[in-house]
């Protein structure tokens, strides 16, 4: 088949494409990050690329509507919608690289008592004789057992490699138990165990590097899930996954991807080898957890919203296709619903919300498309999710893009000035989610806006362009986009919807619960987005109660601090079991006075006083 | 790459091959069975075939020396030797065809009770709402649950589909359990369960359909062993696994393939879907156990003859390509050490050997390449195995053959003439390992040889050959073959050597078990083989000791039995296991006096009076 060239100019990646390729596809391939909400359907115009040199396929009907006369005469193209034609030189402006996306994966730790699942025991053997004549993996067994006082079974694959394995070694070998089943066996000796906590979000992945001996964090990495180039939104990729079953494979492989590549990278920069990664535990949301097992997401995406199963799983790293050690196993950490994940789990496993002291109710909240809430009481939990939106993820935001260099992340207006902070103090290419929670905070408490939240043409800031009012945040000289970067109507009223949702979620949890805001003792925001938000931001604009700033906790990415808890130790591992059983599931859609609470929540709230 | 048509003139099979591929290999791939021993090597002369159009690779040097000038006029080659240069029309003789082998699957049954490992559970769930959002798997274990008190974890695959399974079957479904796991679920009701039990032998494979609900045998088949293209005998084909591991696997899908075509072949001729077979048993010597599940044979084939493991083992049918239901699995029998294998186990389970009434020992034997004695006194067991070698099968004796259409199977000799019963009443085509036996001890009685097993040139049907003498069994004019068939002076050789390992076991058994011959209460000869011979003649030549003729029972294939009892009962697969455990294993190439043991048996004994 004829293949072409594809130059990816500002990276200086070269792919290679044949005619049934997208130039989108042909990125993906190549490793280029090009950023995309839609799936490939010529939808959300973020894939924007500029054609410099050769021929590709004529525009097409999504881009004409996608892009404006001026882009298409400057050689704008939608990456999704065109196919090479003859090699071709791309330029892939700014705003459509998903470069240095920021992708937390601290958290705030909690100790514990390291007792891994694993160990390994070294055994000098006597070989085999006539007189002697036991099998090898008898042999084997009799050794663990001398020490160990148990008797292993074997992992399939590993039978079939043993007996060279000790000879090879002379029948000095090391051996990897887990639990009751031997999953590794390497000649001569070998201490070395290590494991790795996953956290697989819709939007990144993180995983931790951990010594299994000391319960030691060595490394961590991100990585942007490969699967956004399949629809940047969960929903998008379920739609994906239930055409057909080979889709739902290829989504698979794309997380499985993800996962081995930051295995190799975190191995390779560690200087590990694949047989003393031992262990592996993974957290996420439902779909996420679906999609990654390979299980039917149909009914994920339809009321009741009913998940495969809940509970926790131990899975052959070689039947998902995950590089470890020969025999082993992941662990997947349970979960609690449809629309509550193990991530979930995770994040109450780490951050112990039922230890409250006095008799306050606690509040976990994990703010992302779906917002998950924990709210705990003498020892109860409970859980809700909302359907908060991709509003913070930049999906009907105009300039929203992800936490990536060049964001707008933090936003003050004093009288006329507006400063705006980036990430990395790059230009601004545009606003990521926490920029637009601070930008509607400063232009509420700055009259720019009014408590339902319409923008007030009397600023000076203000202006009015084909599609409505906007506020001009940073004047074009000042980007790095060649145009301003604005906050429109429509904007705000995304991000009001997005905010009522979880606020209704915390009105309805207090009110399950039986307590008022005041009986709030703490809220713990857990997440790589809440780590980053403005709690204060928040109360301005509704999203979180009105309660002393010193009440709210920020912890970073709790979700993967409880994925490692799991790792270093089964106690925490049964815990997490317990707290998936325990936890009641409320389902808010349909609570009576949903459609009330929702409406009721977005108005922007009296401005404090003082 | 071009391929060439090959017509199978007798049987009207056509076959495809491409330039690569021998005749031999079309064959296989056509699934005619051409006989061969060297596996493909150009040394055993069986597979020969007559090419009567086409162009094929000019004749081999290996061809030269194993064809006469006479056969090589008539268009003779060897399929092993040949490849097509274009489309042929090839003559199987009916020696060089395995055709209606004689393949017993048939042995003396034991009542047991039926208590199988499998149950299946029929529910009738309610579908899940927004008040009811329980996972899918949850609602199904929790419909279990109600009915058994058995909480299940299910198989990974299968969990894959059961969300789908489940609203196709409007929420009634039947599940298959095995023990605590679901291994299958389909829509709608079905109290369908059946089993298969499979004796792997190296010559032959038999299966048994059974059905778990009644334990009653449904159906059998037998089949010769595929890997037999590779080798007829094990040793040659060890030799091949341990070329490369590719070869190994090559091996190991051989067997896969006879066996899941055994069971497409019982599943179709019953009416049973594959969803429908729930348990497999699996019986067979030690190196088909090992190539059976790839693992490495490299250390059976030294001294001190180590196999890798011998604990019974519950695997995925699908690691190792088993068509059955999904999630299903099949159980290995436990092993007795590198020369004694499952089957042995399993004809252990199937004679209750242990269960003597008197203190007599009681000897059960299974006859072939390796013959594998068992001794049982007072509960005690004693196994052996000897090196009996492949002569009963053919190898090593002029006109052996299987025991197929036309081979002589039975010989009596009268004064001067000599009746030869053949298999089908066919045109005797040569002699297969119950004729030879016959025909020795006939030789013998009729004084045709002596003691020490020569021939008597002043025998009237006995001449003079280029080979040295031989006895004139059939002459030309009333064989198949165009040829006489005769008993040559090697083969008597082969044979006796062969019959005094078998006794010299016999000797080192009873002396280890401090016994003799005199309380020897039973001798169970199994095996098919076993069931052919005629026990007088083999005590004539001394094979077995001369005791009273009703203390020898043939019992056909106990290991299929055992094998069946297994699969039925969940007691019967414990029992085997501790036989395994129990059995005390004697090696008898250390015994010290075996080298004096085994030149004493090669003699004949002196004739009975009467």
């Amino acid at each position: 088949m004829k293949t072409f060239k594809i130059d990816f100019e500002p990276l200086g990646k070269v792919a290679s494409a044949d005619k049934e390729d997208s130039i989108m596809q042909a990125s993906i391939n190549a490793g280029v990050d090009i950023s995309s909400i839609c799936g490939g359907k010529g939808k959300c115009g973020r894939c924007k690329i500029i054609l410099k040199e050769g021929a590709a396929t004529p525009i097409t009907d999504a881009e004409k509507n996608m892009l404006s006369t001026d882009e298409i005469e400057k050689g704008f193209r939608l990456a999704c919608q065109t196919k090479a034609l003859s090699d071709l030189v791309v330029d892939i402006p700014p705003e459509s690289l998903i470069l240095s996306q920021r992708l937390q994966t601290e958290g705030e730790e909690l100790e514990v008592g390291v007792e891994p699942i694993i160990q390994k025991v070294f055994l000098s053997l006597e070989p085999p004789t006539l007189s002697d004549p036991r099998p090898d993996l008898t042999r084997v067994i009799d050794g663990i057992y001398e020490q160990k006082r148990i008797k292993p079974r074997i992992d399939f694959i590993l039978s079939k490699k043993i007996s060279s394995i000790l000879r090879e070694g002379g029948w000095i070998v090391t051996t990897t138990l887990r639990e009751n089943e031997i999953i590794g066996t390497e000649p001569g000796s070998s201490d070395a165990k290590f494991g790795m906590a996953f956290d697989i979000g819709s939007t990144k992945l993180a995983a931790y590097l951990v010594d299994l001996e000391t319960g030691n964090m060595l490394d961590a990495i991100g990585l942007a899930n490969p699967q956004v180039a399949y629809g940047d939104d969960i929903v998008s990729r379920i739609g994906y996954a239930m055409e057909e079953e080979k889709k739902r494979e290829e989504l698979r492989r794309a997380i499985m991807n993800g996962i081995n590549g930051m295995i190799k990278n975190l191995c390779r920069r560690n200087g590990i080898g694949k047989k003393d990664l031992s262990d592996i535990t993974i957290v996420g949301n439902t779909a996420m957890h679906h999609l990654l097992l390979g299980l039917p997401v149909r009914q994920l995406g339809l009321a009741p919203y009913i998940p495969v199963f809940k509970e926790s799983q131990d899975i052959k790293a070689r039947e998902l296709g995950i590089d470890m050690v020969e025999g082993g196993y992941v662990h997947l950490l349970p979960l609690i619903g449809g629309y509550i994940g193990s991530d979930h789990v995770a994040m109450i496993l780490a951050t112990r919300i039922w230890e409250e002291e006095e008799e306050k109710v606690r509040i976990g909240i994990d703010i992302g498309t779906n917002t998950e809430i924990a709210f705990a009481k003498e020892g109860k939990i409970m859980s809700l999710s909302c359907a908060s939106g991709p509003a913070f993820e930049g999906w009907g935001v105009k300039q929203g893009v992800k936490a990536m260099s060049g964001a707008i992340d933090k936003v003050s207006i004093e009288g006329h000035d507006v400063v705006c902070s980036t990430i990395d103090d790059k230009p601004a290419i545009g606003i990521c989610g926490s920029g637009i929670l601070d930008a509607i905070a400063k232009l509420y408490t700055s009259g720019a806006i009014n408590d339902k939240g319409r923008l007030q043409e009397e600023n000076s800031r203000v202006r009015r362009s084909d599609g409505g009012l906007e506020f001009v945040l940073v004047d074009k000289e000042k980007t790095g986009i060649d145009d301003d970067v604005v906050v429109c109507q429509s904007d705000i009223s995304s991000i009001l919807l997005a905010k009522s949702a979880i606020r209704a979620g915390i009105s309805i949890g207090l009110e399950k619960m039986g307590v008022n805001e005041d009986e709030i003792g703490e809220v713990i925001i857990a997440g790589a987005f809440g780590s980053y938000i403005d709690p204060e931001s928040a109360v301005t604009i509704g999203m979180l109660p009105d309660l002393d700033l010193k009440l709210f906790k920020q912890v970073g990415n709790a979700a993967g601090v409880g994925a490692k808890l799991a790792l270093i130790s089964r106690s925490e591992r049964k815990l997490a079991n317990t707290i998936a059983d325990d936890v009641r599931y409320v389902e808010t859609c349909i609570h009576p006075k949903f459609a009330r609470i929702l409406a009721r929540s977005m108005f922007l709230p009296k401005p404090k006083i003082g």
